[in-house]
């Protein structure tokens, strides 16, 4: 029963474990846990049949070829890092899924004709340094040089990290792939969401993948005597940002079509007794619809200049990020419903309020994603969970997909 | 013209040195800058003629004792330590103008009827601990050794600290003063406030110093990711922490006789897709009317309550610092009208809005308070300023003062 699921379920335990956290867990790109975690990546590969290499954007690969050298290639993958004090499945569900079935169909001596590689990608969540998808605009050859230059908390730029990790980023530009010799990226992933639970589905189809974008925005106040300013002089730049919170916040409750978060604030001098000078702090929107994006990204600058002028608080703004929703390719889709419908399961096709590396993917090849049931659609929490059962019927599909698939 | 303005203002540049931070002065109690500026501030004490010690709370103390080893004790002196990226006037110049004045005495072979001492208390701003007053409170023998317990950013105890200085914390009972043998407390201090400004005065003569409370506040709401999770069933910790910091404002702006400010501010887990599960945050509310202060923290409570109701955050608070207003003595600060007076000044009397060492001093002796003009009331800020000729015509008062007085 479940013994797919079992497995997936077990080794996604062992890859918790690396973790700088105890609690949840905490993987970023570059990073010792991010390196220990590739080395126990590729013994799992391996067993599965695989051929191993680490790229230099920090993705790694296992390859089982083809038929032929000239076999082109499925890509199947996710990400290996995740956010601060994470789950255990965002990302990893969609790299030891795969891994495991590949491994099965070694095991059961099935051919398949074209070759399949794994990517664990090295950064999709940004959240070392606030950039996201690395590994995938690597492979898609979308990535951006510049990004190179991004910091961590401690002032470490992304070229250092890379460097760090045995990585030669001045080589990003050979981890591109031909997409004449791709034939679509295929993405297993939790839903993050509550649909499938209501509908009492362990698995779906995503038809499309929201776009987001992200700010930095540091307001800049003045710091002062908490006791001896009075009330009607002071340029306190945490008021200013708090209207912010709640502005975003209010935005996004109105519109049926938009989410956001301020999910970093940090403020300066942060003393008990000392009005904060500063604030530095991230906005993130998301929407399928571009204009309703931009509508609240409109609507957020227009509340900034008016906060700034009541308050005497200076507004820096830097849009850090941004990733065009996508369509999923209605081929893969359609092969991933007859998969589902093959495994006597009702195909539901639902829509990705989250981003995932397929938005960059995209640029190189078609995109199909499944997502697996999680229970209370929550993730990007320690409590974020699966079953095996639903594993188990994921792994299912995705054999059914493989065998059925004709490049 | 100035000279001992002059001089102190010269010293308060070096001692400005000390700090971990370039921009502004961050000395913390027990901290590498806090020895570095007691050993540069140990030579300027001697120069004076002053016999130094440190004591266990981590006190240094310059005495020129009086005509006979009997003779009562007046202590001036004010705090070492700063806010981070604080100014360098505020405690240092009520450390450096006696030093200044007692070696311009000694210089003039100048008795006086009585012991003096000058005190560069260890901690008063709390910066580190968020503990205030711990040297003047260890000096009037209310030192709560609970406090010992208290523990900085990086999870040191104030023990430990005090430990790793060279301080015995066990001893520190054998700080406190005779109040039989104490005169009183005189402490110099820049005003913190706009009012000598405003009215063209060098120096004033403050007659009560504010009430302090403080509170440590942590929601705690819960985590999800930013995309997928639907705004109405979110419960953000920083959205409510926004609305409390708010609330704050709106009701210290309602009265006159009421400040607050919430000074740090911490989120966890700090992604920029991450719904904020937590936050960690200071409330400080002063007065000089202990009834107002009162009401104050019940509506912050009463508006936590509703906070939490509204959007599932649950609110822990601790109260972790209360220090009540104090009347300056009569007797002092008549006898300071008379040096203002004697030095062609009009005495302007005026309340402190800041909290200071007479505070804690109040409980061992009488406590009196000269005030110095400071540029745009401007403190706990780098571009703190006084002017040289400010800080001569106070160490004149001083001086008239310490002549003048019979002990």
């Amino acid at each position: 029963m479940n013994q797919l699921g079992e497995t997936a379920l077990r080794y996604l335990d062992e890859a918790a474990r690396f973790s700088t956290t105890e609690v949840g867990v905490t993987r970023f790109f570059c990073t010792d846990e991010h390196h220990a975690l590739a080395q126990w990546l590729r013994m799992r590969m391996e067993e599965a049949g695989l051929a191993c290499t680490l790229d230099h954007a920090g993705n790694l690969i296992g390859r089982r070829e083809g038929p032929s050298p000239d076999s082109p290639t499925l890509i199947l993958g996710s990400h290996q890092d995740s956010v601060r004090q994470g789950g255990k499945y965002d990302g990893m569900l969609g790299i030891i899924l795969p891994i495991v079935c590949l491994a099965d169909l070694a095991a059961n001596g099935r051919a398949l004709p074209y070759a399949v590689e794994v990517i664990a990608f090295g950064d999709e969540e940004g959240g070392r340094f606030s950039s996201t998808l690395v590994g995938s605009r690597a492979v898609a050859g979308r990535f951006d040089a510049k990004m190179l230059a991004a910091t961590d908390a401690t002032g470490m730029s992304m070229e250092a990290a890379m460097r760090a990790f045995g990585l030669a980023p001045d080589r990003i530009g050979e981890v591109a792939r031909d997409p004449t010799k791709t034939i679509g990226f295929l993405e297993v992933h939790i839903e993050q969401g509550p649909v499938l639970e209501s509908e009492g589905l362990p698995v779906g189809i995503v038809t499309a993948i929201t776009g987001i974008e992200r700010h930095q925005i540091r307001l800049l106040g003045r710091a002062g005597h908490a006791g001896t300013t009075p009330m009607a002089v002071r340029r306190d730049a945490l008021a200013a940002a708090s209207e912010l919170v709640l502005f975003v916040e209010r935005l996004c409750r109105e519109s049926q079509r938009l989410v956001g978060v301020v999910g970093q604030l940090k403020i300066e001098p942060g003393s008990v007794n000392v009005i904060p000078a500063s604030c530095d702090l991230t906005v993130e929107l998301r929407s399928p619809d571009r204009d309703v994006r931009s509508r609240g990204r409109a609507a957020m600058y227009r509340e900034l200049e008016r906060i700034g002028t009541t308050r005497g608080v200076t507004a820096e703004t830097t849009q850090t990020y941004e990733a065009e929703g996508i369509a999923c390719s209605s081929r893969l889709s359609a092969e991933l419903e007859t998969a589902v419908k093959r495994c006597g399961l009702r195909p539901k096709r639902l829509f990705s309020g989250a981003g995932h590396d397929g938005l960059a993917m995209n640029d190189l090849t078609e995109v199909g994603m499944l997502f697996v049931r999680c229970r209370d659609g929550l993730s990007h929490h320690p409590d974020e969970a699966i079953t095996a059962a639903d594993a188990d019927a994921a792994a299912q599909v995705l054999i059914v997909f493989l065998e059925s698939f004709v490049p």
